[in-house]
Parts: C-alpha cells; sequence; structure tokens
C-alpha cells in the first residue's frame, strides 16, 4: 500500500471537522454545539446498536421567526440520509433520537433554516385585529402559493386550493374574520404545507459528526485470561489447545464470555528470559510469550507446542459454542530471531554497533524483546504488515484483541489501522492495554479502541474508588472511553492480594464486576488465590507463569468459582449492569463502606452494590437512599433482594442499617423490588 | 462589494478549524486541547493589548521519547510568526505565554516534533554501564553530526567537533567512561544542538486559533447615555450638541469615560410616537430618536435641531479633550419616510397591500419603525450599505458603537460587518444591546461584539447575584463574552428603583461598578433619582425622553453625582476592579449582605465589597474572609480601608463584623493593606 493510499483513508494524521457552508448570506439560521462530540468532530462517539443515541443542538435565527431544525444520520458510505424532525426542548435547545439498526461507522449532523409558512402561522395565531387578519390572510396565500409549487400531486393541487380560498376570503367582506382565520390555521392544510419547506437557505452545522456503532460485547464483556500452555492437567507437560478446550465448559459456566490468551506465537531462543525474568534460562524453559518471533515463525504464526491453525481454528469454533469470544494479545514487537528483523531491517533501529536497543518501560526491561522503528523510511511498509497481522487473526475466527502496551506504538498508525479493520469487520474489538499517562489513555480510546484496561488496580479506598469511577463514568470520555477493570492481570499483583484474604479477593472482584459494565480477571491465579509476589513490594507473581508453565486446580468448585458464577449471572440477568453511566455513589457512614447504585435505560432495574472493604473486619453503617431515587413513593417500604446471599430486606425511609462480615460475604448486590398490591389486597414485591 | 466578495471575507458563514496536516505517517507526536479556543477555533479568544496570553496544549508522543512544544502566534496577515518553547507543568500539560503588543486580530497554533537528540540525552543520562555507555556516545555522535548539517557558521562547527570526539571518546579505550559521559552531556554543547533540531516530522495541531486584541477600554468602561436634545439649560427649548458640551465637564468630573448619544438622525414624521408612546402626535412632538430617517435623511445624516456635522465633530473631539470617548447608537431600521424606503424598496418586505409590517419586539409594538429583510435578494447591497453606516461614522470621529437589538438582525451580516470594520479600525468597539435569550447573546458576542448588555438589571437577590455573575466570570462565555451591567437604561426602570430610594439607587450603581469591569447608566435620570413608571407593573419611564424634551439639573453636586464620582474614582484607582475574572463570592450570614473580593493580576490590589440589598434597613452579619486568600499570613491583622467612607479598619482573623446602615451608605469598597514594620519597629498599613 503506498503512502498516498495510506493517507487518503484519512485517518492517520490530525484533521479538522469537514466545512460545509451555506455560501449565501441570507442564511439566517444557526446551529451551534451539536452534542455528543468529541474534539469538535475529530473523533467518533461510541455507541450500541440498537441504543438510542439522543442529539442536541442549540439553533435559533434573528428577531422572533420560527427555525426548523433537521437531524441527519446516515452509515458511512451510504449516499441515503435519514432525516427527522428535532424537537425544541427549551432555551433554544432541540433534541432528536435515532436508533442505528447494525453495526458500523455512521455519520450526524443538523440542519436548519427558517421556516417562512410556520412563522406566519405563529404571527398570525396571535392577531384580532380583523384589518390584519385579512392582510395576514393574503400574505399567506402567497407563501402557500408557493409551497404549492414546491409540491407534486395532491399536495400540491390541496396547496394551491388552499391558497385560491385565502386569497378569496380575504377579499371577501362577507366572509366572517374568525372562518378566515380559522382558513388559515387550518391544522391538515398547515401539515401539508409542512411537508414542502423552502430549503434554498438552510444553514448545515459546520462539521459532519462520526459515530461508531458497535456490537454490545464491546460495552458489556466479562473477560477470563489464561495461558493455553497452563492448561494441561498433568503437571510438566506443555498445555496445548486441546487442553483449553476441556476446560471450556467450566469457563462458560463461570459466566465469561471472552476467553483472552497471551501470544500464541513462537517464541523467540535469542535473549530468552528464564523463570522469574532471570537473564539467562535453565533447560526446559519456554520464555515469555511477548518475545515473539523465532525460527518457526512470528505474528501470524503459532507455537508448535500449543497445536497447529487447525487446532487454532478448532478452538475458536469450540469456544463459540460455549457463549465464548476467543480474544488474541497483539504485541508489535520481536524477538531478536523474528523473521522480520533479518526481512525487514529498516523496520528497526539500528546502533553503530550492529545492535537494537531492546525494549524498556521503566523500570521494566524486556531484553528479549526489540521494538519497531515508527519513523521507519519504510513505515508504510511496516502499517500493511502490521494491520496484515489482524487481517490473519480474523480470517482464523478471532473477533477480539487485547492490544499490549499501544501507548509504546505510534498513535497515527493505531488510528489508521483499528479504522481500516473496522471498516471491513466492523465488530472487530479492540482492548487497550495501555497504563500509562490518563491523556494517552484517553487519546487511544479517542483513536479507535474500544476498551481500555483502567487504573482500577491502584484504586483502592473508598474515595479513590469514588472519584475514579465518577470520573469514568460521569467525564467526558464516557463518549469514548469504555473502561474494563481487572483485580488482576499477570503483570499485577496488587499488594492488596498479596495477603491472601478471600474477603479482599471477592470485595475486588464484586467492584471491578459491579462499577463497570466490562471487566476481566487473570486466571486461574485469581480465583484460587494465588498472592505470593516475586519479591517483597514487587507487583509480579511469584513463578508467573510468564516464564514458565503453571499446573492448576481445574475443578469447577475450585476456589472463587461458585462465587464469581454467581456475580457473572447476576450482571448477565441485571440490565442495570451493563451500563456505566447511571453509577451513582451512596452516601454511607462508615469509610470502610463504599455503596451505589446502577439503573437500566428505562429506569425500571435498579441494582444497589455496598462492598466492604475491609477483608477483616465486620463494618456497618447507614445507607442514606431515598426511596423516590430508586422509583418508589417516599412513603412505601421496598424490597432490597440480595442477589448473593439470596437474603430479602424490606427497607423503607432513606436510612438503612447494613452490616458485611468479610469472613462470609464482604458485599451486598441488592436488587430493588417494588410493591404491587394484587386484587385481593396482597402485597408482592416485583 | 459582489457576494463572493463578502463570502470570501470568510465570515459570514459558519467554518470549521482549517485542517492543517502533517501528511507523514511518522510523525508521532500527539497535540491536542490547545486552549483558549472558542467552538473549536471558530470564534476569537478576546483579550487586551499588553494581557499575558497564556496558551496550554496537551502534548505527548507514544514511549518514552522527549516532545519539543512550541507556541507560534502571529498578526493577522504578518508572514512572521513568533515562535516559543512551550514548558512541561505536569501530566502531559504544556504552557506558553506571550503578549500581543497592539490591537488587532492575531492567531496562534502549537506544533511539536519527537525530538531525538534530547531523547538521547535523557536515555544517556540514567545509563550506568560502560559499554553501553560507550555505544550510546557513538549514537549522539551520529545525531549530533546530523544537528552539525542543519546548522551552519560557529554551531555547525562546534557540532561536528562534538560529534567527533564523542566519536573518538567511544572508541579510545583509555577515555575514561565518566569523562566520556560528561563530554556527551556537555550543557553547552547540548544547548547548541537544541537549536538545531530535525523538525521534517513535526506535527501542528489541527486549527489556527483567532484571538482578537483589543485597546483596554474594549474591557474595562464607564459609560453615561444622555439624551442631547435634554442637554439644554432652558425648558422646551431643544438641545444641541453645544449644550452637551457644556456638559462635558460635569460628566468627565463624574468619572466616566464613555459617553453615549441615542440615534443623532432625522426622526421619522409618519407614524411619528407622542409622548409616552401615544400612537398620535400633539404637535411640537419630537418623536423617538429610534424611528430613524426623514426627508432630511438617514443613518448618516444628523437631525438639524442638534446641529451640524461640523458641531458633532467638535463634540466629539471636545469630548476626547475631557477623556471622553463618544459612542453613538447604530440602530438598522427605518421610519416610514426614511429615504431608503423609496431608495431600496429591496430591503424591506412588502405585503400584498403595499405596506410593510412594523417593527415588533412582543409585547413591544414599533409603528413607526420598519425592519430591514436580512432575505432581500440584494442583501449584498443592503451589507454593504449598513457597513458604510460605521465606516461614516468613524470618519467623523466615533470610536464606540452601542448596537440596537442586533438579535433582530441577521447573524452573518453583523460578523461580516464587525470584522470588516476591525481589520479596518481595530480600535472600534462595539457594544451589543441584545436582551434576550442567553444563547443569542453568546452568540453575538462570539461574533464579535466588544461588550453586551446583561441581566444584571433583573438580578436583584442575592442568590440571583451570585449565581449570575459567577456564570460571567468563570463560565465558558470567560473568552469573549465582556459584560456590561446597568442599573437603568431609558427602556428599563426596574421595580426596585421605582421606590426612588436612594440606597437602592447607590446600591445598585455600587452593584454594577465593582461586580463587572464595564458598568453604564442612562443619566441624568439615574443620579436624579427618576423613578416613576409610566403605569404600574411597567418598566417604562414616566414622560420618557423617548418621546420628548425632558428638563434636567445639571449642578455637579445634584443627586447622586458626588457619590457616583466616588465610586469612578474608586474604579480608575483599584486595578483589581479593571478585570472580572478574579471575582470571588465570599461567606456572609445575611441574606440581604452580599460580599465579593477581587483583586489585580498579581494579586497585589484585593478589594472586597460588601452592599446591603436593603434599602430600608441596617442589616449586619460575620463575613468570613481568611487572611491567607488575600495575601496575609493567617496570624496577623490587616487594615481594611473603606474607600467610599474613607473609614479604616483593623481586622484580623477569618470572620468580621459587618454592618450597613442604608440612610448613610449601602456599601463598602474596601481596600486591604497589609502591615508592614518600618526599621524603628513601627506598623503601617500599604
Amino acid at each position: 500500500m503506498s503512502k498516498s493510499q495510506l493517507l487518503q483513508s484519512g485517518m492517520s494524521t490530525p484533521r479538522a471537522p469537514a466545512a460545509i457552508d451555506t455560501t449565501d448570506g441570507r442564511s439566517r439560521a444557526v446551529v451551534d454545539a451539536v452534542l455528543p462530540v468529541v474534539d469538535g468532530g475529530r473523533f467518533a462517539v461510541k455507541r450500541v446498536a440498537g441504543d438510542t443515541v439522543r442529539i442536541t443542538a442549540h439553533v435559533f435565527t434573528d428577531g422572533h421567526d420560527a427555525p426548523r431544525v433537521m437531524l441527519q444520520w446516515w452509515k458511512d458510505g451510504d449516499p441515503n440520509r435519514h432525516e427527522l424532525a428535532m424537537k425544541l426542548r427549551y432555551n433554544d435547545e432541540w433534541l432528536g433520537d435515532f436508533v442505528p439498526p447494525t453495526i458500523g461507522l455512521y455519520h450526524y449532523t443538523v440542519v436548519a433554516w427558517v421556516d417562512a409558512f410556520e412563522s406566519w402561522r405563529h404571527e398570525l395565531e396571535r392577531r384580532v385585529d380583523a384589518d390584519d387578519i385579512r392582510l395576514a390572510a393574503r400574505v399567506g396565500a402567497t407563501e402557500i402559493a408557493a409551497a404549492a409549487e414546491r409540491a407534486s400531486g395532491g399536495d400540491r393541487e390541496a396547496l394551491a386550493g388552499w391558497a385560491k380560498a385565502l386569497e378569496a376570503g380575504a377579499a371577501d367582506p362577507d366572509m366572517e374574520v374568525a372562518a378566515l382565520k380559522a382558513l388559515a390555521l387550518d391544522d391538515d392544510l398547515g401539515a401539508t404545507a409542512g411537508r414542502h419547506p423552502d430549503r434554498s437557505l438552510e444553514t448545515r452545522f459546520a462539521a459532519e459528526l462520526p459515530l461508531i456503532v458497535d456490537r454490545e460485547r464491546a460495552a458489556c464483556s466479562s473477560w477470563y485470561e489464561l495461558f493455553p500452555r497452563s492448561a494441561g492437567d498433568e503437571p510438566g507437560r506443555h498445555g496445548t489447545f486441546k487442553d483449553v478446550e476441556t476446560r471450556l465448559p467450566m469457563i462458560a459456566a463461570m459466566g465469561f464470555d471472552v476467553l483472552y490468551f497471551p501470544p500464541i506465537h513462537p517464541i523467540g531462543r535469542e535473549q530468552r528470559k528464564g523463570r522469574n525474568n532471570a537473564l539467562v534460562t535453565e533447560p526446559g524453559d519456554v520464555g515469555s510469550p511477548w518475545a515473539i518471533g523465532a525460527a518457526e515463525g512470528g505474528h501470524k504464526d503459532i507455537l508448535p507446542a500449543l497445536g497447529t491453525a487447525a487446532d487454532f481454528r478448532h478452538l475458536v469454533a469450540a469456544a463459540k459454542d460455549h457463549g465464548l469470544e476467543v480474544a488474541l494479545d497483539i504485541a508489535f514487537q520481536c524477538a531478536p530471531d523474528h523473521p522480520y528483523v533479518k526481512a525487514h531491517p529498516k523496520w528497526f533501529r539500528w546502533r553503530p554497533d550492529g545492535s537494537v536497543q531492546y525494549a524498556e518501560n521503566p523500570p521494566k526491561k524486556y531484553q528479549d524483546i526489540y521494538p519497531f522503528n515508527f519513523e521507519s523510511e519504510d513505515w508504510e511498509g511496516l502499517w500493511s504488515e502490521l494491520k496484515s497481522v489482524f487481517d490473519h487473526w480474523i480470517a482464523e475466527g478471532v473477533t477480539i484483541f487485547r492490544v499490549d502496551n499501544p501507548h509504546t506504538k505510534s498513535f497515527a498508525f493505531w488510528e489508521w489501522a483499528i479504522g481500516e479493520v473496522k471498516r471491513e469487520h466492523p465488530g472487530t474489538i479492540f482492548l487497550a492495554e495501555a497504563f500509562t499517562r490518563p491523556k494517552v489513555m484517553h487519546r487511544l480510546a479517542k483513536l479507535g479502541f474500544s476498551q481500555s484496561y483502567t487504573y482500577f488496580t491502584w484504586r483502592n479506598s473508598k474515595e479513590e474508588l469514588t472519584e475514579y469511577f465518577t470520573e469514568l463514568s460521569q467525564g467526558p470520555g464516557v463518549e469514548y472511553f469504555r473502561p474494563n477493570p481487572w483485580p488482576n492481570t499477570p503483570d499485577i499483583l496488587h499488594a492488596q492480594l498479596q495477603g491472601g484474604e478471600e474477603a479482599m479477593f471477592k470485595a475486588r472482584l464484586v467492584l471491578a464486576a459491579t462499577l463497570a459494565a466490562n471487566y476481566g480477571i487473570y486466571g486461574p491465579a485469581f480465583e484460587l488465590l494465588e498472592h505470593l509476589p516475586r519479591n517483597p513490594g514487587s507487583e509480579e507473581y511469584l513463578d508467573s507463569e510468564k516464564y514458565q508453565l503453571r499446573h492448576w486446580d481445574w475443578s469447577p468448585e475450585a476456589g472463587l468459582r461458585p462465587f464469581i458464577t454467581r456475580v457473572n449471572k447476576i450482571r448477565r440477568e441485571q440490565p442495570a449492569l451493563r451500563g456505566n453511566r447511571s453509577l451513582k455513589f451512596l452516601d454511607i457512614d462508615n469509610d470502610q463502606l463504599i455503596a451505589y447504585s446502577k439503573e437500566s435505560e428505562d429506569g425500571t432495574n435498579v441494582v444497589v452494590t455496598v462492598v466492604n472493604l475491609d477483608p477483616r473486619n465486620t463494618q456497618s453503617g447507614n445507607l442514606t437512599l431515598k426511596p423516590y431515587d430508586i422509583g418508589v413513593p417516599d412513603d412505601q417500604p421496598f424490597q432490597m433482594h440480595d442477589l448473593l446471599s439470596d437474603q430479602r430486606f424490606t427497607w423503607s425511609g432513606q436510612s438503612h442499617y447494613v452490616m458485611l462480615e468479610p469472613h462470609r460475604v464482604p458485599a451486598h448486590i441488592l436488587l430493588v423490588r417494588r410493591r404491587v398490591r394484587d386484587e385481593r389486597d396482597f402485597d408482592y414485591y416485583v
């Protein structure tokens, strides 16, 4: 692909919204502040197919004339534009809703014009003087005759007739003014005229705003990460895709819907890391899966010990049968013996001694990895090849990619590559694994990543969690940044988990799973309470799977699996937990207890979660929850059904005592059930 | 002027920021969120010449390389761009300051690139391994040699020598690594290399943001409105420009700097209004000055009874000698006998009976006024003519225009006309008299009006004033909307003033004059406590000057003149009162007392104003003011010097008792004086 082709795709460099002008000074309508918008239309707003997309705009004109306002929306490349009338809410703010029916890239904008016919009608309505009304009727006749000219068929005939009748009525001294006014204000004919407005002076908003419509899993998903090489059932044997297949029923039963693997490619032998990140290997050491590429191949190949391409395709299909989508880890970097290094030396930055500086993410050093040079003079070749890696795995059935450290690769590349892939495969989901500075993480989300890792792992106190998730659910990122919090990852064993307390693991799981619509865990380490760090103060696991095979207990009842199963079931069954925007933190007078509510878009499903952040002590407090805020009359009791314990509590008023014992369950996930009374005067809660 | 010329001026229709792309996929720097900005660069930010303009931007790159960031600014049309290095504040936010030296239109933008040399230096700094350092020295030698190629003269020589020395040192096993590292990190040579960066892959922010730099009076002014026809000293005689000249010393002594006249043009005879807005005139009725145009001429002519064009020029010059600028009222509308009506019938909307619908601003009816039709097919002719009205009066010495009801004329026209006028006469100031819906008022300010009337007249309670002036001083409009509050206008005698209480008049004056940097009054009605409405419930003055001559007491000591003189003197002397952004409302435990502070940009001048909103009763309360917040150590006393009464109070701590007796003075304007101790241990407050 040539450079000009790459740039023609339009997504590789910053770009201002397209200017669309009216080029006629007589255009008097003003269209301003069309929302939602990300950076003036430079980036797309994200939604899910079937969602109602609400657009608002400020529209007005000079003087007292009536503007008419239309929302236009269309699928990228589709010449047909849908158009619908927006409604005035108040204070010059107009709104319109539409539902994009399918996934893909859309655009929307707002057009408006000053409507002479409507302005005339409004004006006429408040006239009382007979001469005024007769004159107004003649003015209207002219407007209506013009509308007739623009119409055809029955409308044309009806309007022409109406214009004539008004003209004649105005001239007829015997026609009563009240009758004339009634004729002029005829609703049906008015609606007919309204269908044929003069739009020659319409104003278009200066930008056509982009909208990415994803499938629901982009917005709501439960991830389970495992290392296929540890999926075997005998200690010491390298696991395979076939082994993973035997784990599918258990993982699906736990309620996950995304099964994510670290890289599955041949692992470099040069500079291979030993166990616990040692710089030298022992015989049999398997190396890090992120040190991609060896004689057997690179990013489009499979580590032979895991199986064949056919095995992989079989696994992907089997997973799908279990309701699981396979997510692949895409790490754009090379082991020193990756075939790219010899075939494309221009893609690396060579030093005077003929070496390449290995990758670093201070303080971490990746001696087994060469980074790509995105300033390569062959950047077009590099971009095309990297994008073809996605194409390859999509052809193998992969639909979701977790991208490793995207913030150490060129932003322009991501915007182009994700745009291109989604143009051809709009259902593809990209998760950005960028644990870096906030503005960089936001940029990646704007560029096209569907989901983003978060700082959740390091947000532990009530204050930190409240502040962070308020930002995530209410801040500007809400239009494009979909958080995907994880209690642990192969790289992050937070100090909070290093005590190995079951209550802490449960609390962190409930927080991730209920605070955000997307979440994930790295298992089986998580549910088996793996908690020893490589060394004190480290967030690295001891004997990490990153550098060695592990052998796990795969029985369905082991560790937290039953608990996780229940939490995921609650997530699936409660629409309130499928979104982020409704999140509201509730007042509770104990710093170790955190409480928040979420509700479904229609407000009928309300879930209140309370978590004890202290893994050792029972904590209690008074939770403030006003019945009115959850759709219950203030004087009525309501039932709180704890979906974790299946207990039901009847609450009334606005202050509610809550106690959580960490050695039992450190959380409530409470479904609000409202009272109904049947014909026999029995009360039920539904 | 042709339509295409009008539109070429580029200001008549919505327009997106100009796209400036790098067109090279290797550009790795990201420039985002350049502030301040209005609507993505669609409209200009406003500042005053000599102000420091602070620009911030989010700039970063992938990975760990160092970006370099430059702020570019230039005067419109000047091919020379100033460029200065921006500094990293924190969290990828960079800042740069510049001071536009003269008035006019400016632009600014931000460019950035990944600096290979700086990145190499940062990298080298943390290296300790000897081999690493020798290799790094060789890498650096290549970068420095490349910088030498870009340099010339002494820099080129110095860099070439440095590159050679590094190369040689790295190869010399006898050279100590510490010495080699020191050579590589040489600060002077580093600075030399920094002057010759490789900017071939630089990224430009997607927009060049506009900045209107005005003279100070656009941002800080005190207006006095009078009807010249009432300026005479004999009752019943039509006042003249010569009469106005005799009033100049008194008006200047009161401390005003803008003298504003309602329209001074010939007044229509057809449909002329009588006294108190009567639909029929009595002999001798002078009509409304806003019913512009008659046989004697139109918008470029002077009502003969006021004097000649020469008299007007003389008055403008005399006013200037008194430090007063004359502001003219521009009301784009015509009496039925305005010469335009016959000469340019296309500029009006004719009804089938050959009439034109008179102007209305419901519920007000202006039977004596025809509006222009901005949808005229000759809109270009109309625009050109209206713009030439400004040109005419600028040629006559006028520098400030108060525009009547701009919201009932086309927005596109204003943007074009103000842009054109200011391009030729950048010192021109436009005040928008639009009392209408908030978004419309904001749009006019964005389009170019220098100052805007406000809702102040109808914001009366402490809560209303606090909310409104917080919005005006802290809201998004702060970049472009300069409020100009008036306690009264010829159209607005608020109910609060209709009691005629001196305390209320004084309180409203102090509020307007200290809450906003621009303010004005309609006199002598205001200072003479004119307060009778035309009828109960009306905001119209009884016997309004709008329809008849009035005779006023012009003596310098009459009514509130001494009080106003003192308030304006305080405004002139206290830099804190020259801006709006520093406004902070202070807590005071009495709803009838409002208190707020303002400080100068450097924080040295702090003024605290307290106003009793109750004109009848003494009110007292405890004001919370922490010494630390006004630059005083918390344990030290400070002096509050009431600039109205000249009393001085010594305060300490953070709670301060305040009492205001409305029949004396309903306000304090307190200058904070900080304690200094001289060499003899005497305390002074300065």
